[in-house]
């Protein structure tokens, strides 16, 4: 049995290098096919066929979901479909899943739930709506994946049916959304929704419609012609810009080095023996652009578009590549000014196209980083920039230590933090409030009342009493104090700390995105440990050779 | 090692027969003390030591709340403590938790929860508030009892502290709502939560109270007059009336008889072959007493308390006991009529202290229902009696078949249900919402509308109009297709159903209830799966044989 987790994972690509996608754009609209190479798997051990996915797949469709955000600001409808005759989708590939160790399942599943989400998020608020045209059968992932969009449009045609058929199949659950997605969402009736995820052949025609399931079905012939008027309205009410020039988002540069990742901005140092990942963010090396005008000139050169691609790729490149990295320490340096400048641009400039899509695609990054199971610590020590955009870091964190004072034989002065107008609102997390609200929850004013320090340097006794930060030992405590907090979270389970911090970061209200991390990608998770699934005998392994599950009946 | 799973659990008991806990009552103010019998251990394996607990001791603390609600109405305020001289609680008993089962571990937790639940519904809406005194160490569970409370007093003596250490020590969750009420309910900021959570030893003092982690702190002098105090008070805010003579729970009679559970409404044949509970429902048999005053001389055979009483027994033994038995089938038979004059007096006489607690019971047991892991089918047959209160059994279920029309040889008229009033928010599930509410979320306007059809009989047609049934096959139709529903339902994963009804049967909002059924206990659903907490080297394996606990680093 190959192990999945052996091999590295790049996601960076492009549309040149697709191999399972077709993109193409028509005025307003854009249509992205679904054409799945069966010999394209990323992993050795399976064929991706009848359009599966496995996270190859996956990182193509996220990769034309932000171009289409950036590099299409005249696109305000996408179409969906499969470019296949007689399939939409069959999900997530079956091999591939049951080659995979646990981690390589979960850390899967966050990914494709992510690049949904940001689906959802394109149609609210970039205003570029999601339309799915469904042309053949439409099962598990595949169905999820029309789940997220805007308008579901299936054809009637006899073969084409909507189905979530893990539960009776697989003995898994439509983990990447789908459970959620039909009550929460499309506000399925529960027992219909209990009835259809128990339906192997899944639900056609008009009685979709009628349980919320699609929401409309036309002949085949139709289809397209349907969708594409769907896709046309949706269009027209859009506000991006008919006549505005994309942003080219070159290839992003990364020089991986032993154990070292360097960016531009962000870089990077692994400790393996201890398992912790030193990432330092700078802030731009320039000033900042002098209008709207000169940031689109800058494009992906502008700092927080190419802060938010370094970052997002680190991410992503941690979580997939370096899973015994436990505990990722961060750390800022550079200039406050220049970062606050940057952040005055995006929030001035809030209706231009692009600088919307910044900020909606930094407010991914955070959130990426919100649902992210390692340990998250930051460091604020002189030199440091912990500022607006960047203070978000020690806000996302589980914990962050401040330096009170300077230290001997450093002539660098205290280290400083400083709100800006991003820290209030310009970046939600996935339950809806800024981290800001979801850190003051005992005090729902006191965000507010910080609005009255936006610009101000705080030093640690500040930021202490203002509550961003945990900590802040003098230069005499700093080496001991930090130095047992990183030796002692590296220590306890791995698995513990996960279940601990995926609850206490997110207090407060709920929505369908935190519901999907919380609820469903926790039993998810659970039922991916279970022998009913995953043993010798569970339904995942045995699937496809023949031979009939053999389920533990005690429910637990 | 033992399988705790074999001893066949009772719920039922009475203060005559606790072996843990300590009822004492001065007026308003009720004191229950902990005081665990270190060899009273439910199953043979563990000694209770430092007042730790097991289920056995859960089920007295399940069985004293019951008790102060209804046979205490005079009683305004619990005082908790502890009655042992140096600890106040431990916790679960770790010993007794290694060598529990997967199924015993997740189904002992439920209960717990569901416990603590009820202190805090106690307290906002029996309006019998608990206060706790620390009055020695309080750790884990201990602490998670005194978060349940609505005030904390602590002990400011040195040796006194409150911990949550089951991340560090047991590399499992404090999943009995400790996280989730740390950050939801006292509202302590994220990152001193993560701190606490990693911190063996616990807090103590003027830090406690700083951190949110108690509400004050006083020298172990004054502890037992501050604690009385403060429940004296809260006794004087309630609207509980002094002067009332309680009811008494008299012992709930039950006939178990081989496959056959019989109370005196309820009853239940286990199909152990197919893995199928028929449980059946029956309406009074005796008119509605005539007025409160003929109420609370009923007492606790007043039918709505009586029905409470042997549902919460049945579903209790089911869960624990009947682990293989995997779908619940819903009957009912009897009089709408009758069942609708005893919904009438709940909604008449609210602001009675009994009818008040007899209406939270039953919301209380349907909210059971709501999470037990079961798939529930509710039949709805000729002879059946869907009104009302038993309504709500149809609206828990999975799914509703009712048949439209007769039977052929069977004289008996086809089956119809019946709205009442208690149908509109009497009994809301955990997530806030009434059951109706929660099936309409896709017209929050529906659930209004049906108020309308109050005291209307509905045949299957109707109800099937109105939305209340999944499906209504006719006589030729039924036998095969509710014998098809069962038989695939049976066979799926009970895994995967589980998962899969966690998800579909609460949509909507969340509460801090719903949040520790959902995120909380998936989490540490999935932890209690994993090698890094029960492997050979798992640490709540080896934790007490000084062993060192060996851990699989990766993050997933």
């Amino acid at each position: 049995m190959a192990d999945s987790t052996r091999v590295m994972v790049d996601f960076r690509t492009e549309p040149s290098r697709y191999r399972h996608w077709k993109l193409s754009i028509d005025g307003r609209v854009a249509t992205l096919a679904m054409d799945v190479d069966e010999a394209g798997g990323l992993v050795p051990g399976y064929e991706l066929k009848l359009n599966s996915y496995d996270l190859g797949v996956d990182i193509e469709l996220h990769d034309a979901i932000q171009r289409l955000r950036f590099e299409h600001p005249e696109v305000g409808a996408v179409l969906l479909t499969s470019g296949k005759e007689r399939i939409f989708c069959a999900g997530a590939n079956i091999r591939m899943l049951n080659q995979s160790s646990h981690g390589w399942k979960v850390n899967f599943c966050k990914f494709t739930n992510e690049t949904r989400n940001g689906i959802e998020e394109a149609t609210a608020e970039s205003r570029q709506t999601w339309i799915c045209a469904v042309n053949g059968p439409c099962a598990g992932g595949g169905y999820e994946l029309a789940l997220a969009c805007d308008h579901i449009v299936m054809a009637d045609d006899g073969s084409t049916t909507v189905a979530l058929p893990e539960v009776p199949l697989l003995a898994v659950l439509p983990g990447t959304g789908g459970l959620t997605r039909l009550v929460d969402k499309r506000r399925v009736r529960r027992d219909r929704a209990d009835f259809f995820c128990t339906l192997e052949e899944g639900i056609k025609g008009q009685r979709a419609v009628e349980w919320r399931l699609v929401d409309e079905v036309v002949p085949r012939s139709r289809l397209e012609e349907t969708a594409r008027r769907r896709a046309a309205e949706a269009a027209g009410r859009s506000d991006r810009p008919a006549g505005a020039r994309g942003i080219s988002l070159s290839p992003l540069e990364r020089t991986l080095d032993g154990d070292g990742i360097r960016y531009r901005h962000v870089s990077c140092v692994l400790d393996r023996v201890r398992g912790i990942a030193e990432i330092t963010v700078a802030s731009p090396t320039v000033p900042a652009p002098a209008g709207l005008t000169a940031v689109h000139e800058q494009g992906a050169d502008f700092w927080p578009l190419a802060l938010a691609r370094e970052l997002d790729d680190l991410i992503l490149h941690l979580r997939c590549n370096e899973e015994e990295i436990g505990v990722w320490v961060l750390r800022t340096t550079g200039s406050p000014d220049s970062v606050e400048a940057h952040d005055r641009l995006l929030l001035d400039h809030q209706s231009d196209w692009l600088l919307r899509e910044i900020r909606l695609f930094l407010k991914r990054v955070f959130k990426r980083l919100d649902v992210t199971s390692r340990s998250i610590f930051a460091l604020i020590e002189p030199g440091s920039c912990f500022a607006g955009t960047l203070l978000e870091l020690a806000l996302a964190a589980d914990r962050a230590y401040m330096l009170d004072g300077q230290r001997e034989g450093d002539a660098r002065p205290a280290p400083l933090v400083r709100l800006t107008g991003v820290n209030f609102g310009a970046y939600p997390m996935v339950n809806g409030l800024s981290r800001l609200a979801s850190r003051f929850l005992d005090e729902p004013a006191r965000a507010d009342d910080l609005k009255g320090r936006v610009g101000q340097d705080l030093d640690a006794a500040a930021a202490l009493d203002a509550g961003l930060v945990t900590f802040a030992p003098d230069d005499i405590d700093w080496d001991d104090e930090v130095r047992i907090a990183l030796e002692e979270r590296t220590a306890f389970s791995p698995d513990a700390l996960t279940g601990m911090e995926a609850s206490l970061r997110f207090g407060g209200p709920e929505t369908l995105e935190s519901k999907i991390f919380s609820r469903l990608s926790a039993w998810q998770n659970w039922i991916f440990q279970r022998p009913n699934a995953v043993g010798a005998k569970g339904a995942l392994k045995v699937y496809g050779t023949g031979e009939r599950a053999d389920f533990d009946r005690r429910r637990v």
